[in-house]
């Protein structure tokens, strides 16, 4: 018998990649589930670390066999024991207990019985869900991501940098942002807000970026940014994160380089380090999954201006339900198209109407189009927005004052038009829209651990 | 001749790094400092990849040498020449220029000429400042800090994880949330708002990064959070980033090591990775500053129980402002006292009285303190706080009764501890003070690129 209070504990992701048993584990974490036969149990453990479980023996020479007979289905166990090649099988290691504690019950009430539960009853559990397979493998492939996305920026020699949430200034111009306040509900005097104006969470850092861009050279963002829109859809949510590069001496079409590289780097960086999360969702959510990552990784993005895009769908003669027509920005139906049905591939359009896109985008030379870019993929539409900024001042300016933005929040943006300008250009990268993209998940509330939509504030 | 079109643009960094010349280069930037002679101007350009300058030499014989000599500070250049070894003091390499392109004029008019700007002065032009030495290297500090905190965590297994920054409830039950909405200024139908309830921003993910770590094992956030706390102090900004890490199976003893690890890393990274801007600091920020880190990296924490700490200062003698008495936190001067005179390095002070700590702190067994930690250090103070968590539901039950908290809004975090509960620990790291503290910085206003604070919300 080992004594378990002189063992270090290990990880079952560590323990199931061993080549060589390391003897005595000592193992802590949560009942997956337990088969009992004549004498023996097997207890499948899982702690968090990887998708699997591993499996422990526990027989009835156990001097507290009775009370692991009786361990439930979520109990928390910590356990050492020797680890053995299986004879069983689907897993090369298992454990055979010398000692199982106890260590936190879960009464039969504990909703993850093992059992196919619906994604719509797990949303009502928010904070029991990443205890399944599936939630816990999002989870996982999310945390990795976000790694993945730092270090493509780092290694390129990019800053990181925090821009600020609560903002005076309406980045879009679209208005739909929340407002910030410490006034009781009811109070209108403004003047004694913590502020003393009016305050919103941001919808973008990009402009706040621009300035660090403009001394850095090439910086990015990684935070939240929310939306007040009163709309339930699959691809919306109220608080979301985006990544959002920012390039000095950059034009239109070097954006779209890094935009194509940053979501192959991604696609390919799952594939190469979430194998096992990944497998779950090309076996039981997405059967197209890895032939459509691969296919992004490999093939080289369409790029097509808007005015060919329109024409396409022109062409089509399909019965779109909302009307193609120059002017008009692109609906989901027919990104889904281009994507799905005519390129068979991610797409970039670029060159936009000016009408139909914000004022900080730099006017194309036909004085009708901006430096404008959306990246299509299948599944999502668009999971990247960009462009090259208007960097003169006079072209910026005549902009602002067309629109209705009140030009004094925007003294400082104007400024650095002014002071040695340069030819700038970023993008935004909706991040739940990349974690759906890599697993095919296909409702945004099931990316975010904890979701907020309209009315729905819950955890 | 080159042909600067034909040449790939180079970061200034990479070319100061350089053992042999490149040859023809090409670099882009913006103009630091100009000198003239005769015949020729030495011009010192920086892109923002680094502290250093590169000095470019353009003579008379350039076919607009007198364009040339018009260059401001603060325009920004693309230019291309051949990269010699320099015959001036302070630097290896310099730029024989071929080719110099004004891209972006900057006027007279420009704040940031060559002298010295007090950092009150340079708040007020928060876009134009991290053009400057000091703040351009403390946001690339900051940067590498953050990549440094991502890559300690996941190279132990941690999963980074969002927590959501609108909320229902308030972690810490100290009130001081900011609210969101989207009623108009004055309009108290909460049931018409997004969220149909009172919704704030968060002051800490810690209760639902709890809830991923009795799925995920180990986990940690890295975002921002908020106070409406309407004091103008220089430690306190209503919005700031916290890395929040949570462990399952791990107790206090266990998170004061990895406390003290993360602490020691990061300034150990920053020593060797950020050793030119770091050198700016140490020279014209803070005398002490080398020292202190290297005293941090190298010797192991203090640690004190709260009532021995007491003891210590009431034996102190000292007249402090605020009272030492047994049951009162600490304040700013009692922390100071205990860093910089009493111990002379950093403190893990733990074993807080409950009055004075949040619900969610586990009760130790003499019923009076709670299984808590404060980790101080010079100059700073209280840089990290955590806890074990009480993972007893009848006891954690017991201490949310006891409070102003409207227990219905946690009926999650209860049922955590009804479903496999398990001993868990975590703290939080405000990412401003580290900031702060690897640099010497002493205003909070002064490592945030924008900052907000009571009244001050521009840019």
């Amino acid at each position: 018998m080992n004594d378990p209070s002189k063992l270090e504990r290990s990880r079952i992701v560590h323990l199931l990649q061993a080549d060589q048993s390391p003897g005595s584990v000592l193992v802590k974490g949560w009942v997956r589930t337990k088969r009992d036969a004549k004498g023996f149990s097997f207890i499948e453990i899982n702690d968090g670390s990887c998708l699997a479980n591993i499996q422990v023996v526990a027989d009835e020479t156990l001097s507290n066999y009775a009370t692991i007979r009786k361990m439930t289905t979520g109990s928390a166990l910590s356990l050492s024991g020797r680890m053995v090649p299986s004879r069983g099988q689907g897993q090369r290691w298992e454990i055979k207990a010398e000692s199982v504690t106890l260590v936190g019950h879960a009464p039969e009430a504990y909703p993850l019985q093992k059992k196919r539960h619906s994604d719509e009853f797990l949303r009502t559990i928010a904070h029991l869900r990443p205890r399944t397979n599936k939630y816990g493998a999002a989870f996982r492939i999310r945390s990795q991501l976000a790694l993945a996305i730092h270090r493509f920026f780092q290694d390129r020699g990019f800053h990181y940098i925090h821009t600020p949430i609560l903002t005076a200034s309406d980045c879009e111009g679209a208005g739909e942002m929340f407002r910030v306040t410490t006034l009781a509900p009811g109070d209108a005097a403004v003047a004694n807000d913590f502020f003393g104006v009016n305050a919103y969470l941001t919808v973008s850092g990009q402009l706040e970026a621009e300035m660090l861009a403009l001394a850095l050279g090439d910086v990015y963002t990684f935070g939240p940014t929310f939306r007040a829109e009163n709309s339930n859809t699959r691809r919306h949510a109220a608080e979301f994160w985006m990544v959002e590069p920012e390039m000095a001496f950059c034009d239109l079409a070097q954006d779209m380089v890094l935009a194509e590289a940053l979501l192959q780097h991604l696609a390919g960086h799952v594939m190469d380090h979430c194998a096992a999360d990944l497998s779950l969702f090309a076996r039981f959510v997405d059967k197209e999954l890895m032939h459509r990552l691969a296919a992004l990784v490999e093939k080289p993005f369409f790029r097509v201006p808007y005015a060919d895009a329109i024409a396409i769908l022109e062409r089509s003669a399909r019965p779109f339900e909302h009307p193609v027509a120059h002017g008009n920005d692109l609906q989901a139906e027919h990104e889904r198209y281009l994507v799905e049905h005519h390129f068979k591939g991610p797409v970039i359009v670029y060159d936009f109407p000016k009408e139909i896109k914000p004022f900080y985008m730099r006017m194309n030379d036909d004085g009708c189009t901006v430096a404008s870019m959306d990246v299509l993929v299948a599944g999502i539409g668009e999971i990247i927005g960009g462009s090259q900024r208007e960097e003169r001042y006079d072209m910026l300016r005549r902009r602002i004052e067309s629109i209705p933005l009140a030009p004094e929040n925007y003294w400082w943006y104007m400024e650095s038009r002014q002071y040695g300008s340069v030819p700038h250009s970023g993008f935004g990268l909706g991040f739940e829209r990349l974690v759906m993209m890599v697993t095919g998940i296909t409702n945004i509330r099931d990316v975010i651990p904890f979701p907020r939509t309209p009315k729905n504030i819950a955890f």
